[in-house]
């Protein structure tokens, strides 16, 4: 019985065939690696995955974390997961070695961590939160901040969190009111309440690091006013040791439909006795650094999307192919026996939607781990910020377009087993829930939507969309020399066009109109790049699934030959998608502009 | 504070202005009612949801029905709730009054129905369940059957299940293996087991009455050996009143996602002691008769699924009218005010899908509900059938492709709270949660989209789709003459002439290719007469609202204007779909069907 993890061969696909990973260990920075590592410790993830993280699935969506005497009190599962995680060494793998860290290329970390958001999101999450916090810290830290709470979290013995929003301010970081007293040793007293806190408060490790934003007494209104702080859970003596509490006090527990074994927490910090925190990076600065760990979570948040969507395509197709109903509509006879869910069209449209967003999902991940890997170490500055660019530029649509697409397909995956998908004798319920969370948090999808369209489309001179312009060009020139692949070749360059339509017209309404009329099209936008996005990867791997068919053995043909049909369905749903978004764009102004609040009911 | 129930002035607009059900009441078998009884039946319905139904949803979803020494134990709020509901005249409010019912037209009691369904769904699929029993037996038994088995259930003494699934037999109904053996007094003696069983234990009311689905002995395999019984759980002694136990024995309960308040249960019948069954009907017609029950449920299925589309409309538009959250992208200072959520374009986009699928659904079901009403009691035969054609054309339209988009309005309900949406705190996850069971049971959606497009779209020679094709065209013509409504009148034509063509090509396939590439379609036909079908009934809400408009008040001024908005909502975003659709059906062979079950993975 397949498990509901990554399936080996498409990752293998992706990484070698079609991204060429292995080229990646030519470069001086991941010289130290090789493929054959790199394959043993996605195989090690793998198993890992499998055996640890695995079993507990259920345990902690029937478990949720409680407070007993003021404590948050968690399943023991987590911390036995997190700990055999950290001693095969995947705290910090894709940490550079000149910070401590095994120094993989993101790529191949991407590919091995995927297995564990696969198996069990709620426990992936706490080492997702504490490797971009280390991230962080490896950008903006001072030495000593980078000595004293990175290293300890690559060694898996701190945790990392990100203390952003406020009861009052999500969405709206800019209006957060946590304050930060400067005191004379340099450091600040933090004083207010943070919500929605993932990880936020438990006993696990040595010890947590919040990431916090607050804002230093006297600093202006609105983003410019937002400072970063280290705000430990306990102080660090001067060894570096944990000592005594920080005063962030747990203020009670959110209580989620999904992903229930990450605690999340509201925080009342300075309350009742100082809270010390270090600033990161310069006072007014804080978003700014910030965003190094947003961009990171993001990306970690749309591959969780992908991970649920992969688990539930396996668990369904695996129920497609066992259980028997019903019969060919050009079956007369009754008696007949009953033919396996799988071989009916309906059903087999319902796993290739699948298909298409899980493993569209997975070579996502990893292109754009490719994009993170050659900008840290590209040879040449210009590759090195084309590279950043163009990741920039993609991680909303990733984090927004991918995470709906996949939940869709855990949809789809409930659809497909009917009655039972949607009890608790089958994990898809619960998958459908975890998932739910992705389109909301590290940034609503409205919010990214809106980042997309009035942010990362103009920046650098609209660089980065020419970039983005230039690879669909790449793959619609090389695929319109494979017969099988002209039309939707043909298809790559109209969407192309309509992109550039697009954005001329969103700058020409954000002109002449106003921002405001410009990004009620936002939503638009994601769905118009997003589609572009999804069609190109999936012809990139069609055409590469073909170039290789000719040699390949009889069950990798089929293999390819399936690649190469999902991405006809892909074209099929998402061309007219595009269209449809690319008609409202230059269309008349939205009818959301025009209602007013009491004409809605 | 708005609660989660339908509007009400817009249930009166579908209602009063633009079905005229008052002329209804004009017809012999609805001439003891008028409007302003009709009125009074609804509002008493809304108070009675808002005051006894609505406080234990929650309560039920954190209290799943239990096992307690062999017996089904179920919150006592649900039992009395519907004992609010029987005492105040709702049991039996739509069946003849010749057969003991109050005898109100369809549409009025469908009205009063979906406000038990938005406050407790949990609760009102028991009393959904009974009136689809009852209307079976109204329809199918012999005078006594429907004394001593309908009489009660309309009286709310009696409770109604629909017995069709078995463990190996969900969408396949033809291949039920239970067993009925013909006794020497006509009666037969039941064997086998049931499943996915909705209310099929408990110990409210003086019994329950279960429409099983059985084979007698020898008879022909397939849905042709099929006949129906009744079940009692406590078999009627001679005065009618409930006795000894039937042996319809409890075997499990199943464990869902969502409306955890309705009992789910699995059923042995006649294990260690007969289970008696009398049949309704004559052998062999048993799915002929079911479909009385079944289509009553499918209409039921998606009045569920439009009254939580509206609970989570009426809970998120509250939301985001009393949190300020951000400013407008063109407001430069950040220490001006926060403005309310509503006020965002992004976000009152997904307020806009919610009252499309709210509004349309509601307006839907009241059509469909005045066609029931003319399909019993019209004056003519051909005025009858007609109805009834059209009825059974847009029941699967309804059942799924409204389901789906009133399950998309639930998921951006909870996407404009953020994450306060994800929580407990807020009753939309429980909605979301409830909801996502509409597009499976009582058929799932691809079983609607194959009945769709194998079966009604041919039915009486294509009759069915005539008329729907004709009401199309009224619509549309009567819409071209109005300024503001022309554009989308002309759309609306060519959908029409777009289903034509696609039905036609269906035939075509059928007949060149065979049924099976034909219905590898299906998904498609439903989109597009669904897209077509919402289309049609908005165009049709917002001419009316115009029409009234000059006269109006001013708050109706601007809600009738909100309609005609929202109408150019689901334009922009169903025409698009629409054309997708028809391109893919008359395109070329879907994916689906060319891949192999050892190409996906």
């Amino acid at each position: 019985m397949p498990t509901p993890l990554i399936d080996p061969w498409h990752l293998g696909f992706v990484l070698w065939d079609m991204l060429d990973a292995e080229a990646l260990f030519g470069l001086p920075a991941f010289a130290d690696h090789d493929r054959a590592g790199a394959g043993a410790m996605i195989e090690t993830a793998t198993k890992l995955a499998e055996d640890v993280f695995l079993p507990s699935y259920r345990l902690l969506d029937d478990h949720e974390p409680g407070i007993e005497n003021g404590r948050v009190v968690l399943p023991a599962e987590i911390e036995q997961s997190l700990t055999a995680f950290r001693d095969a060494g995947f705290s910090g793998m894709s940490a550079r070695a000149a910070d401590g860290g095994l120094g993989l290329p993101r790529a191949v970390a991407n590919a091995a961590f995927l297995q564990f958001q696969a198996a069990n999101i709620s426990i992936a999450n706490y080492a997702m939160l504490t490797a971009s916090a280390a991230e962080l810290l490896a950008h903006h830290g001072t030495p000593e901040q980078k000595a004293r709470y990175m290293a300890p979290m690559l060694e898996g013995r701190f945790h990392g969190t990100m203390a952003l929003s406020e009861p009052h301010a999500g969405s709206s970081l800019g209006d957060i009111t946590t304050a930060a007293r400067l005191l004379p040793d340099g450091r600040y007293a933090i004083r207010g309440t943070k919500m929605w806190i993932s990880g936020g408060e438990h006993d696990m490790g040595d010890n947590i690091v919040h990431l916090m934003l607050a804002r230093i007494e006297g600093a202006p209104a609105g983003v410019r006013g937002i400072s970063l702080f280290i705000v430990p859970r306990k102080r660090l003596d001067s060894e570096g040791r944990p000592s005594v509490w920080n005063n962030v006090a747990l203020a009670g527990l959110n209580h989620k439909m999904g992903q229930r074994g990450t605690v999340n927490t509201v925080l009342n910090v300075g309350e009742g006795g100082d809270t010390i925190g270090e600033i990161i990076g310069a006072p007014g600065q804080g978003l700014a650094c910030m965003f190094t760990m947003m961009n990171e979570a993001r990306i970690g948040v749309a591959m969780g999307a992908v991970a649920h969507a992969s688990a539930g395509y396996r668990i369904s197709l695996e129920y497609a192919r066992e259980r028997r109903q019903g019969r060919h509509p050009d079956a007369k006879d009754p008696a007949s026996p009953q033919v396996p869910l799988v071989a009916h069209a309906d059903v087999r449209r319902m796993l290739l939607q699948q298909k298409a967003a899980a493993e569209g999902g997975v070579a996502l991940t990893l292109y754009l781990s490719k994009l993170a890997d050659l900008k840290a170490a590209a040879p040449g500055e210009a590759a090195r910020r084309d590279a950043g660019l163009l990741l920039d530029f993609l991680t909303p649509v990733f984090k927004a377009w991918v995470s709906e697409e996949c939940l869709a397909a855990n949809d789809h995956a409930m659809q497909v087993l009917g009655g039972a998908g949607y009890t608790s004798d089958f994990p898809l319920e619960q998958h459908y829930r975890d998932n739910r969370l992705n389109p909301i948090h590290e940034g609503t999808n409205g919010i990214q939507s809106i980042d997309l369209a009035g942010r990362k489309a103009v920046m650098a001179e609209g660089r980065a969309l020419d970039l983005f312009l230039s690879r669909l060009a790449e793959t619609a020139s090389a695929a319109s020399g494979v017969t099988r692949l002209q039309s939707m070749a043909k298809r790559l360059v109209e969407m192309g066009t309509a992109m550039r339509t697009s954005f001329d017209r969103m700058a020409e309404t954000t002109r002449t109109v106003g921002a405001r009329a410009a990004l009620a099209r936002a939503h638009d936008v994601m769905e118009l790049v997003g589609s572009a996005t999804f069609a190109w990867i999936w012809l990139e791997q069609a055409r590469v699934a073909l170039a290789g068919k000719g040699t390949a053995s009889e069950p990798e043909r089929l293999r390819r030959e399936g690649l190469v049909l999902t991405c006809q369905d892909v074209f099929s749903r998402v061309v007219p998608r595009a269209d449809a978004a690319a008609a409202r764009i230059v269309g008349e102004a939205p009818a959301s502009l025009a209602i007013d609040d009491v004409m809605l009911g």
